[in-house]
């Protein structure tokens, strides 16, 4: 089908004007809310991005053949995420076990370089757009009115509360990030926490941070995979990083967890998860931003859980918090985007803004959410209601108050 | 193997002192903890439990073959538990296949004659351990000093709270047991309750209820079976019921859910779980106390919800509530035994007692919870943080309190 035809089969709604090879302009929709016109001149770019739209539409924009001249990418794409209905890729279960052999094995080696292609941009980078403390996952609005930087904060206090930290004890932090994490652990109780991570920049910037901060002796950091961890730790924390894991070491995944969670542990599972069932990774993501991940559904997860012999002790679901976070980090972006054109060029920064974008979409439209999967080896390390988690934060964030 | 070798090999710890046939005292165990002496000195009896003694223990219990003269059932059981691992039954996922198909295939009509089996024992029975509101499900004990009448309480609030219930909204009670949740949902806020069960006895009960409280114009009870249900809710909870859908029925039943819940709809289904992943149900408990009866594990549950098109909002597990809940249920049981041995008879009491003592132990020995389990159409039907449940809660406690 030509591209004509199949956005005509399927935009029926929103004022959209598309140019197309030749010049000619294409009205779509309804005429209802913010006109968006785009422009797709090259012939051979539309054949692409009619026969494999998921993949080239967000190559197209990156070869700079796509453009927005009206309304900006956000609306279109949001205009075409609602248009198009997900279209689950055949084959079912054998499938997805095939694809996920292929594109989701992550050996050692493979785990190494797929994080390597992400989280080894330069430090300099993810500055520009992140908050102060380089918190790079899903943020928590406890208040609607809250900026990015108090939403990061009170993440980390609202995970901390769910792992009901007491002095003395060891912290494991699996996909440490920059460190940021690890450090807020130990500030708000004295733990001694170990932080593992693949990529050499966010190691080398997360121990400067730790002896900046004197604390080089309680929060170490370590380039190490998951699955070579040591030892036993009272508590631990993975934010962000099992969306990299992939389906095959799901089980490889929580039995590392249960053998280095201590009988009355507790850990935190925070994780990006889609909500209408198993599926595969979106092809353009796969390609060119997260190599080797893909976002669970819970059914996917919790037999790995079960078989592991831990515990569900409760499990949160974040919606629009996401949302949120990524629709900051893109407007900071967008802010020092000729910063970052200078930093590296103009095709990496359509990637980056296709990606905030159609992350944000994912969350506003495709059902996506995170999840917080508490867990541990047996049910009496947690209380017996929820209340202990707003009484901790409430506690973490008093001091803050009172000496802001 | 003889049952003398069987407790030999697992009896490691307590002090037990089983007399058997010929009345030879067996000794077993390290000798800690208070002392638990049983007898079973019917060879037969001890040939049928030591071949079968998921099944056969509660039959020699039942049959007073089995007697416990110190110590007392809780504690020898307690051991037993302790002693004895969970046997998985072997064949796995097609043996498990296999026994759904034959215990839980669960029609219309063995759905409705296992449900007379437990619910339709006299009223009369029910109200002499039950709370006065006569709640058969787990209580939620929000302060651990609670009664059971004050835990009841807690978790009908605690349940209406999840609900977020608002004037003129139409509610959807699956399973109403004797009509106390959607009388008292009604109580809180003016919504029109329907509640249906397959239980003449509590339909009998639910509607006499209704009119006594002049609410029979918004709260009625139909006897229906779920999946005959018709229209749309605002709200749909179901409390205690799923237990007896069986695996077979999972996805008619969140189908049923979907179907019947309005867009921006919510629904909270609270129900047993097992942590340890995929079982069998406990053959005497499928035999003398639920049949048709499940306990599923949560990656058993998430798979149908997901295939309905439903978005999970949370999940609450509750851990030790429902020990506590069994455990006062117990000793309001043991305290009124003589009258309910007149009502039924000596079997039927220590079959009772039988069945309190291991659901209790289920809980805490066995890794079984209650999770609640909130769902909706779309993420948005559900504010951004969970905040809200405590605050709603607190709300709907006040003015009690004020009465008081």
């Amino acid at each position: 089908m030509s591209l004509q035809d199949l956005l005509k089969n399927h935009v029926r709604h929103g004022a959209l004007s598309v140019r197309l090879p030749g010049g000619a302009r294409l009205e779509l929709g309804d005429g209802t809310g913010p006109r968006i016109a785009a422009s797709l001149t090259d012939p051979l770019w539309c054949a692409r991005v009619a026969a494999r739209p998921a993949l080239a539409a967000g190559e197209a924009y990156m070869a700079g053949a796509l453009t927005v001249e009206e309304g900006g990418l956000y609306a279109l794409m949001d205009l075409m995420a609602r248009s198009f209905p997900v279209a689950k890729p055949a084959g079912g279960a054998l499938g997805r076990w095939w694809l996920d052999r292929r594109m989701q094995a992550n050996s050692r080696r493979a785990s190494r370089r797929n994080v390597a292609h992400h989280y080894d941009l330069s430090t300099d980078f993810y500055r520009r757009f992140l908050d102060e403390d380089m918190q790079y996952s899903c943020a928590y609005f406890a208040r609607p009115e809250m900026t990015l930087e108090e939403a990061q904060a009170a993440k980390k206090r609202h995970i901390a509360a769910k792992l009901r930290l007491e002095p003395g004890q060891r912290v494991l932090d699996i996909g440490c990030g920059w460190g940021g994490l690890a450090l807020s652990l130990a500030s708000y109780c004295p733990v001694d926490v170990d932080g593992v991570t693949l990529s050499q920049e966010q190691l080398a910037l997360a121990r400067a941070r730790a002896a900046d901060a004197r604390m080089e002796e309680h929060v170490r950091f370590f380039l190490t995979d998951y699955r070579d961890v040591r030892g036993r730790y009272d508590r631990i924390v993975s934010v962000g990083m099992f969306e990299h894991v992939g389906r095959p070491n799901y089980q490889a995944y929580f039995d590392a967890v249960a053998a280095h969670l201590a009988d009355d542990g507790v850990a935190v599972i925070h994780s990006i998860g889609r909500s209408d069932g198993p599926d595969v990774t979106q092809p353009w993501i796969a390609k060119y931003i997260f190599p080797g991940g893909y976002i669970p559904a819970l059914s996917e997860v919790l037999p790995a859980v079960e078989r592991a012999g831990l515990v569900v002790a409760d499990i949160e679901i974040l919606r629009l918090h996401y949302a949120e976070t990524l629709k900051r980090w893109r407007a900071r972006f967008m802010a020092r985007r000729a910063e970052i054109a200078r930093l590296y060029d103009e095709r990496f920064c359509r990637m980056w803004e296709f990606y905030l974008v159609v992350s944000e979409l994912a969350f506003r439209v495709r059902g996506h959410m995170v999840f917080q999967l508490q867990l541990a080896r047996r049910g009496e390390a947690v209380p017996l209601t929820r209340d202990y988690i707003a009484e901790a934060e409430r506690a973490l964030e008093a001091p803050r108050r009172i000496a802001a």
